[in-house]
């Protein structure tokens, strides 16, 4: 095990991965790992504090880094953190032998620092759920959206799926067009499709099995979109999901930031179909699209131990844990 | 105590409400009762059978008629009634000594039969939830929506309040325009106003407050388009409510049936707001608006003992329930 003077963890607690890094004062990854989700309101504060734990641990396992030679950890979550997950992260992170300070930071701004290096600009970030934050001086200033599933995430894998699901049950009950996704709905769930017109088994076997579970299971609809080639419904949503994305990118502008902006999450990051919208709406000069936070908060962490973030510096982090991925 | 040779009792189990009313062969209605939620899928199977039989045995009291003079009992209720549902009651009833064979019926044939004694048109139901029906030969042979508040109910108190709670903040986030409804929304909630730009505690209060609580509940938020006279916003949404209602009329409509159209529910019966526009819109040469499905409880009852219904029995049982309320 090599001793590292200047240990740092990082940690981007995401919806459906959590990934850990560890990073040198000089801004070189030399562990990397994965875990499960980290959101806690996804999957609850106790498993969302076991994934950080089994990510870090993971990570210095790959560096060959000892527990005892980090000197800082810090942890991007949705919503920054409340104190009662905070809490318990820090104690699995005790039981794995990491007694350093522990920082939470805004998985919005851990975004943001993924795609750039800059003091100032923007993210606007769309995974299972969505918001847009304005940056100024390295620090999250505003914010716009980000209410979860029922009140906002507009635009979001939640928004997106939810539609898709509509769409279909609003084809198969004669309110809606026909629709591509209506047969892609009905696999993705194992529903025969009618036998006829009038046949309104296939609507309630959809409705049974989606009350059976959580409303965020919609999200998981969201990637039939992608295979419902230039259907018009599919391209609708998208379309409004681009439109609402931009209008809360819109609600944190300021003449004085032009940019950049950073698009991420799983819809933005992970698939042109949203991003190139949203790229060619906003206008700005300068769009970064980001798959995850964990360049971020790695950011964040040499950043709080004191480090200059400049272009080189960013350089070194986006290449050294490219190598580790 | 009278015994009634004929007594029957029909039940309109509603969101909100459960309406019992005992009537004779003869349409007349000489008991009628009030209790609380009827809806099994909103309070749960027993509290639901509890307000059936509540009912029922202030109807049976305010009647004097005993119980064991019944010979049916017909229950309208959300869905018709599932086998477990009708078992509970069934059991309740028999609890107040109500022995008689036991007939569930769809809470839209209900809602259609208050309206008109014809055998074939339209429902558009929107309460907390919404859907419409096509009825041909006093039966229901065609429906749309009524798919819940997370995969339909388009046009129902749920999506009004939904949109309503959803533009007070995309209003109080910079993301939406502003609205009467905002003040409105956080009144209703005990939230302060913010004290300046850039004060999130009012959304992260009201986002709180409705996470905390079952997402149905969001249909109470439904009545504040009424308070906010003129707003641009709460119109859009009345529009937006009334144009799905037209929707899912439309989509069980069939040119061999012109009518009439029935429209109930506590959206449509109790305001004018969205029921004339959905009046309009739809075209009807002959529209009625019921405020409950009592009496199309009454009349299906009467219909399942034999009797049948014409214009003079349908208007002495409207006659003679309205007397008693």
């Amino acid at each position: 095990m090599t001793e590292l003077a200047d240990g740092l963890v990082a940690v981007d607690a995401g919806g459906t991965r959590t990934r850990a890094v560890v990073v040198e004062a000089s801004g070189r990854c030399v562990g990397y790992a994965v875990a499960g989700s980290g959101n806690p309101v996804a999957v609850g504060p106790e498993p969302a504090a076991a994934a950080v734990a089994e990510s870090v641990a993971g990570a210095l396992a790959r560096a060959q880094v000892a527990s005892s030679g980090i000197r800082l950890v810090v942890v991007a979550m949705a919503g920054g953190g409340s104190v009662s997950v905070t809490t318990q992260v820090r104690e699995r992170l005790m039981a794995i032998g990491v007694d350093a300070p522990l920082v939470s930071e805004s998985d919005l701004l851990a975004t943001y620092c993924s795609g750039t290096h800059r003091a100032d600009g923007y993210a606007v970030v769309a995974g299972t759920g969505a918001g847009a934050i304005r940056v100024e001086n390295g620090r999250q200033v505003a914010v716009a959206d980000g209410l979860g599933w029922l009140l906002g995430d507009e635009g979001s894998g939640f928004w997106i799926g939810h539609r898709v699901v509509r769409a279909a049950l609003a084809d198969l009950d004669g309110r809606g067009r026909s629709t591509a996704l209506t047969p892609l709905v009905l696999a993705r769930l194992g529903v025969a499709a009618p036998s006829g017109p009038g046949d309104r088994e296939p609507i309630l076997a959809v409705v049974r099995a989606l009350y059976a579970g959580p409303p965020v299971r919609l999200a998981d609809f969201a990637a039939l979109v992608s295979e419902a080639h230039g259907d018009e419904t599919s391209e609708r949503i998208l379309d409004g999901a681009a439109a609402a994305l931009v209008t809360s990118l819109g609600a944190v502008g300021s003449p004085a930031v032009p940019g950049p902006v950073v698009l991420g999450g799983g819809i933005l990051g992970r698939g042109p179909q949203v991003a190139e919208r949203v790229a060619v709406a906003c206008g700005a000069e300068e769009v970064h699209v980001v798959a995850d936070g964990t360049v971020g908060a790695a950011v964040l962490a040499l950043r709080h131990s004191g480090a200059l973030v400049d272009e080189a510096v960013f350089d070194e982090v986006t290449t050294s844990l490219a190598a580790l991925r």
